[in-house]
């Protein structure tokens, strides 16, 4: 019996085979890879998951987990040479439990985000993961890349909200550690091992994560700032103020702005003034007779008389607010509306902030003059999602070509000053060989002992986060 | 040449050998574990310490590593045999930079824990982790026991405030994993797999740990309640309603309070009526021209009309404040003082300790009249110290050899509600086998795995957090 034959006896109707009904799950959203596969599974329980990897083992094939299939680097996507499985854990799909007086929501991996914060606003709680992808992105898939998003400022990563996971291992095991305590020592933190990791060590399957309380009142407002500079002193005293009650500091530049007001509908500046940086800040109140808007109103007027910003304002309704976060968060959209995009998610301690784009962006201005830079991040995070466009009118594929020496200049600078290369998108196949290219020797080693101990026949989303040829070839000696 | 004389031709002034110099070490600091050891090394560069650990490993000689010396399982004690070199960290205690801008810290692991809370003072800023032993307890110690304390509900273990390691490998190879960042998803998380393992995977030699705005004004109430339920209610309403603003909530028995009261001088509780449960509870405020006593004298004026508390004072001032403090900081000195103990530090979800209260005391009463329980801890974080000691009188020996079924009760009740038997301790040698007992076979298959991965002789901290026989022998059958 061929592999195909034996895989559809054994699991009819949690398969696809056809090629109509399997082609969404062997390309990313983007369109950017795109791989082949054996088959779709697509089991519905934890057990189903387990049995499924459990075939794969025996038989040294490899799968490919995939959840909501929103990722950037490539990671849920398999390659093209057709032998592997991909493993959907979208029809994993129940909330498990809330535990208002626990503060904690246990569920499956393919619970989509989006209803995830349903479902805790339903029990008078808030889930703050809260990103781009929301409504199609799966929790395990933001655990799988410990996904960022504009929350992480007040309440971290998806790393961050996390208690506990249940995690098929590569041998079709089925580990659960599934504990919603906030303290527990009780040896290796297998946990934060398994998240990041991209479904390279183990699917997870299921996690209990963190609820929080549900701000009574949010103040928002929009400020135009002359410098990054400016922003990140206007940041520091916000946090040192209000502490945790700051819950969002983004940042946009002048071109960033300027597009959305060109390519997306309903985008205006709520500001006359044109400044360099805009920010966008959010304080939470969680007290309902106390907003934070006078407080706010007091702290621009003091920064504005400092000559950090030139101009701000204070939305005044939700709808003004739901303005305000559109600028921000159409930013992508109006990117892809002018071409071509080369992107970068980076992480700088924001002490070196200023520092690299004043060091960076003349380079590259300097080298390609008809390259717009698209820079805009979450500054409280030291994220920068620094991008670039080709200007209008520019060649698209001249553009492009420049990708790799861009990416070099961009890079080699993020890590002379301490930065990361893959903040929030982790690395899948996008940006494995350059993290490999900047780690140690010592650091590519033990990565690679982990990956063999914990998945010793490779058979876990190969080829993804680590380098093929590091993990079985020479570079290997150092074990 | 023998192996103390090879080490002491390689490591002269860096080494103890004396039987006076060295039994400091060799004993922790309780005097529970004694231990024996081939010499006491102590680096004071991490290229030193990298130099021991190759030393050991080309030789196949165990190492213990040891910050402060003030653990609770016996993590850092040699065992019997002699042949083991015990590693202090001690003398590698430099606060290598503090970055006000990026809120970061980074320094050696032998920086002592009240000294790094002070140097994060005289740049104006807040290192929140604090527990009982600041004054000798090092930062390192505290990273590879994951230590909590009275700050976590706010600030988290201390592994939430810890942002990157270095660490020396089992081969005696630096790993700079020293980041400063809050989002860096490039790749496996080796930083968290090291905190809490104890020094069996590595020894954590720097770290870059967060910084924190310090409160303008802290205010700080001792209420009396009528039942640990009615405690986990006001805790939920402060939860709510002042989110992280609530820094502390503190639990203690009356059977606690009047142990301080008569074994430790200046301690008297600040209230008139005596009720089963005290707590002891912090708000923060970060903005000088707020602080939180009126917000703190409300909520408690509504929980005392619905019951929720039978009697509360605000601490007036500073010294007060300390006072609060001493009684719940006390406890354990207190208990020291009339006689044996036998401890548990176990976590729970906050939504079952009601629960669990209700059935393992009276069970306990019922089978050992004789024995008085002291229950104390963070609340917030689900965390009790569940302790007892002889009531006056009895025979202490007779107590303690009830030890082993007593923790067999404790423990069983709380694993079966979901929780840890070890929170904030680690495991050490005391828990090693309980802890092994608790675990699911696919989880000692993971954490082994990971153990022989990273530590392939063996060398590192031998016979911590994991049982010997299960690395070794049959048990390992499933790899």
């Amino acid at each position: 019996m061929t592999d195909l034959a034996d895989l559809e006896s054994r699991f009819s109707g949690r398969l696809l085979t056809e090629g109509e009904d399997t082609a969404p799950f062997l390309t990313d959203w983007r369109g950017i890879w795109r791989g082949k596969a054996l088959a779709v599974a697509q089991p519905d329980t934890v057990e189903g998951v387990a049995a499924i990897v459990r075939w794969c083992a025996e038989r040294g094939i490899a799968l490919v987990p995939q959840g909501g299939n929103t990722g950037m680097s490539g990671g849920a996507t398999p390659d093209a040479d057709g032998k592997a499985l991909v493993l959907s854990l979208a029809r994993l799909a129940r909330i498990r439990a809330i535990d208002p007086v626990n503060d904690t929501i246990t569920l499956d991996a393919g619970c989509i985000l989006a209803n995830v914060q349903q479902s805790a606003e339903q029990a008078d709680r808030l889930f703050p993961l809260s990103l781009a992808a929301e409504g199609s992105c799966t929790i395990g898939g933001n655990l799988a890349t410990n996904a960022g998003g504009t929350g992480v400022l007040r309440y971290g990563n998806a790393r961050d909200l996390c208690l506990g996971i249940e995690v098929v291992t590569a041998q079709g095991e089925i580990w659960d550690g599934l504990r919603g305590l906030r303290k527990d020592n009780s040896g290796y933190d297998l946990r934060d091992l398994y998240i990041g990791s991209e479904g390279t060590l183990g699917v997870i399957t299921g996690a209990v994560m963190k609820l929080f309380p549900r701000p009574t009142s949010l103040t928002t407002c929009f400020v135009a700032c002359p410098s990054i500079k400016a922003a990140t002193t206007i940041l520091a005293r916000l946090k040192a103020r209000y502490d945790s009650q700051l819950t969002g500091f983004e940042i946009l530049t002048d071109q960033c702005l300027a597009l959305v007001e060109a390519h997306v509908p309903g985008c205006r500046s709520p500001l006359s003034a044109r400044a360099p940086w805009y920010a966008l800040i959010e304080l939470a109140s969680f007290d309902p007779d106390i907003d934070m808007h006078d407080a706010m109103e007091g702290l621009l007027a003091s920064a504005f008389e400092e000559g950090l910003l030139d101009d701000a304002t204070i939305a005044v309704s939700l709808s003004q607010r739901d303005d305000f976060w559109r600028l921000r968060e159409s930013i992508a959209e109006a990117q892809g509306a002018i071409g071509k995009t080369i992107k970068h998610d980076i992480s700088l301690p924001i002490s070196r902030i200023d520092e690299f784009i004043a060091k960076t962006l003349p380079a590259i201005a300097g080298r390609w003059p008809d390259m717009l830079p698209v820079v805009f991040g979450h500054l409280g995070d030291g994220n920068l999602h620094f991008n670039f466009s080709p200007v209008a009118g520019s060649d698209q594929d001249a553009f492009l070509a420049e990708q790799d020496e861009l990416n070099s200049i961009v890079h080699d600078m993020v890590v002379a000053l301490g930065g990361s290369i893959s903040a929030e998108h982790g690395l899948g196949v996008l940006r494995r060989d350059e993290a490999a290219r900047f780690k140690s020797p010592v650091e590519m080693g033990l990565v690679c002992a982990i990956k063999r101990a914990l998945d010793p026949r490779g058979i876990l989303n190969p080829g993804k986060v680590l380098p093929p040829e590091t993990l079985n070839g020479k570079d290997a000696s150092w074990l």
